[in-house]
C-alpha cells in the first residue's frame, strides 16, 4: 500500500468525524514511527493532514533535518521545522494558517501530548476546538498499523528469513566455541545484519551469561562475560529492515543443570506451545495471555512480564499481548507479533523463548525459528 | 552524593510545598533517568517519594524486574510493578495507600503525563489534589541534575580521558586506513569502548561518510559504505561510563576540497571558538546560541540544529543551548555541556565539531579533544 493510500484512510476518517487538521508528532521526547508509515520519512518531524481547496486530502510534513526528509519522504508539501523555531505550538498555528481552517474547526493533537502542553495548545489553538483523545484518530491509525498489509508482509518474508540465517550461524558459532562472550555475539550480530541487507538491529541486543540471565533485560545489554557457559544463557535480538524489525529470544543450555533449571526449560516450552495452541482469528489476546499465566501459577511460578506484543515500525507495537484487565486487543488475519513465555530466577538464571507470528486467514505462521538450543 | 542525599533535597521541597506524595516514571513510553539518579536502578519502573510516620523522607521503588532493582536500587523499600498489575494508576493508589497520606493531600505526577491518562490520574485519585506542573518538583529535579556534584564531575573525567584516548585511536585507524567503512568504525567504538570499561555507548553512533554526511543525523546511522574518502565525512559518537554519557563529533577532512566546503570548515571552527568565548557563570545560553546563528546568517549559512545540551545520565539533558525563545537557562559551575556548531549542504555534505564542557568556578573546562581532522 503506497504511503499516501494509507493517509486516504484517515482523511476518511477526518470527514466523517468534521476533524480538520490532525497532527502527529514525532521528536525526541515523542516518537511516533506513524509519520515514517505514512511518509516514508526516518526523522524526527510533525505531520499534518488536512484538506486543499477542493476539500482532497492533503499532507504537510515538517521535518527537523529538510535534507534527510527530501530524500525520503513522499509528501504532498515540506516546510521546515526551523520556519517555526523548531516549536510545536508555531508549527500547528502555521499549519493552521497553511490549511485555511475555518473558525470552530476541530483540531486533533496526539493523545500522549503532555497535560501542561495540552493546555499551551488550548491557549495557542483558542480559535479551534482541540482534541486530544485516548481513541482518537492517532488510535485509528494504531488499529490500521497492527494489521500489516502486503507489501509490509513481504518484508517481513525476507527480514524473517535473515534472522533465521543469521540463528543458525550463531548456533554454529557459539557451538563451536568462537563466540564465546556476551559482548562476542552482540557485536558478531551488529556486523552479520548489515551485511544481509539490514539498516541494523531493532533494539539493543541483550546477551545475558548464566550469571545474568536473571533479568528480563539484563543491565548492562551485554558485557565482556562469558556466554553459554554451564548454565542458562539468553539472547534476545531483533533486525531492522526496511524499517521494520523482527524479535526472537534464544536460550542456550549447557549442562550441567539442576532439576530447577530443567523445570524452567520445560515449563517455558509448554508455555510456548500452549500460547501456539490458542492463536487464532477473533481470539482475544489477553485470554491467551491469561491461560498462560494461569498455567506458570499453576507450577508455582510466575511470569514477570507480557506474554508478547506486535511488532512492525517499532520492536514493540500494538497488539498487546497481556493479562492486564484494559487489554482488549483481538487477534485479527495480518497481525505480526511475538509470543514470548520465559521464566526468571536469581539463583538459576533465565529462559525465554521468541518468536514472530504472523496471523493469516487460514490460520497462522511462524515466521522466525527461534529455540532452545542445548549445547 | 549518596542517592539518600539527593532525595533528601527533593523532600525537604516537598516539604515546603506540603506536597505528601511525588511519583516518578521510567518506562517505555515515558523514560525519566531521575530514578536512575536518585536510587542507581538502571531499568524501568516508578517510584514513589513520601514520608513515614515521623515525618521522615521515604521512598518506594515499583521495579519491572524486582531482579535487576534487588541488586542496583538503594531505596527504603521495594515492591515488584507486578503486584500492582504493571498499571500506573494501581500503583499510584497503592502508594497512597502505603504512605497512608491523608484526605486531600497534593499528589504530584510527571509533567510529561499524557493529557487523557492525565484525566485518569485525577478520577483514581479523587481523595487528593493531583499536580502535572511544568514547574513542579520535576523540573527543580532537572536544576538539581543540571549542575553536577564532584561524584559526577569525577566519572566525566574519567569518561572524558576514555573518549580522547578512543579519539586517538580511531585517528590513526582512520589515517591508515585500516577502518574505512562507517560500519568498520562504529563497531571499532562498539567493541573498543567496552575494553575500556564503559558499559557501551551512549547513543547510536552516527557515521557518515562524504555521500551522507548533509545529514544531521544521517539515516540509517551508520552502512557499509565509504567512510573518510574525498570530501567531509562526520562522526558523532558517545560512551557511557558508570551510568553518564559523553557526547563528541569529528569531522574527517580528505581533500580534494571545494571552496565552499573549505568555507563550511572556517565558519564551524570560528563558530565554535565564538561560542567558546562568551562560556561563563551566569551567561545566558539563549545569548551564546543567538550570537552563532547571527554569526553563520552574517555568513549567508543556518545551522539547523541547537548550538548545544547538558550531558548527564541521558544524552540529552539540560541546560539546552538553543536560542528558542522558550529557553531561559542561565550557566551554571558544575554544568556540563557540547557545543556543536555545523553546518550541512545537500551538495557539498556536512561538518560539525562537538565538545563537552565543564563549567568551573573559575572558568571552564574543555573535557574532550574532538577536532576537525585533516587527512
Amino acid at each position: 500500500m503506497s504511503y499516501e493510500a494509507r493517509r486516504n484512510q484517515l482523511y476518511q476518517l477526518m470527514v466523517e468525524e468534521r476533524i480538520r487538521l490532525v497532527m502527529f508528532e514525532h521528536t525526541e521526547g515523542r516518537q511516533d514511527s506513524a509519520i515514517r508509515w505514512m511518509t516514508g520519512h526516518p526523522g524526527d518531524g510533525l505531520l499534518f493532514l488536512g484538506f486543499d481547496r477542493q476539500g482532497k486530502g492533503y499532507s504537510l510534513l515538517v521535518p527537523w533535518d529538510i535534507n534527510i526528509a527530501l530524500i525520503h519522504a513522499e509528501v504532498d508539501s515540506l516546510i521546515s521545522y526551523t520556519e517555526f523555531e523548531r516549536q510545536p505550538l508555531k508549527a500547528i498555528q502555521g499549519a493552521a494558517a497553511y490549511f485555511s481552517i475555518p473558525f470552530g474547526s476541530k483540531v486533533e493533537i496526539p493523545p500522549v501530548t503532555p497535560y501542561p502542553l495540552f493546555l499551551h495548545y488550548v491557549e495557542a489553538l483558542t480559535d479551534f476546538e482541540v482534541l486530544c483523545r485516548d481513541g482518537g484518530l492517532h488510535r485509528e491509525v494504531e488499529f490500521f498499523r497492527a494489521v500489516k498489509d502486503p507489501a509490509e508482509i513481504a518484508i517481513y518474508q525476507t527480514l524473517s528469513a535473515i534472522t533465521n540465517d543469521l540463528m543458525d550461524v550463531l548456533e554454529q558459532r557459539i557451538r563451536s566455541g568462537e563466540l564465546n562472550t556476551e559482548e562476542a555475539v552482540a557485536l558478531f550480530i551488529e556486523a552479520e545484519c548489515r551485511k544481509r541487507g539490514c539498516e541494523g538491529t531493532g533494539f539493543e541486543t541483550l546477551a545475558a551469561g548464566p550469571q545474568r540471565s536473571f533479568g528480563i533485560h539484563p543491565f548492562p545489554a551485554y558485557t565482556s562475560g562469558d556466554f553459554a557457559t554451564a548454565g542458562l544463557s539468553i539472547l534476545d535480538f531483533g533486525l531492522k529492515y526496511a524499517g521494520y524489525t523482527s524479535d526472537v529470544t534464544l536460550t542456550f543450555v549447557r549442562p550441567p543443570l539442576s532439576r530447577a533449571q530443567e523445570k524452567m526449560l520445560t515449563l517455558t516450552e509448554r508455555a510456548y506451545r500452549l500460547a501456539l495452541a490458542m492463536i487464532g482469528e477473533g481470539v482475544a489476546t489477553k485470554t491467551i495471555a491469561a491461560a498462560v499465566g494461569a498455567f506458570f501459577n499453576n507450577a508455582k511460578k510466575s511470569m514477570p512480564h507480557a506474554l508478547g506484543h506486535g511488532i512492525g515500525l517499532e520492536a514493540h507495537e500494538s497488539p498487546a499481548l497481556s493479562n492486564r484487565t484494559d487489554n482488549s486487543w483481538v487477534l485479527k488475519p495480518g497481525m505480526i507479533f511475538t509470543l514470548e513465555p520465559g521464566l526468571y530466577d536469581p539463583t538459576h538464571g533465565g529462559c525465554r523463548l521468541e518468536n514472530d507470528i504472523l496471523l493469516t486467514p487460514k490460520g497462522f505462521e511462524v515466521l522466525t525459528n527461534a529455540r532452545i538450543i542445548r549445547l
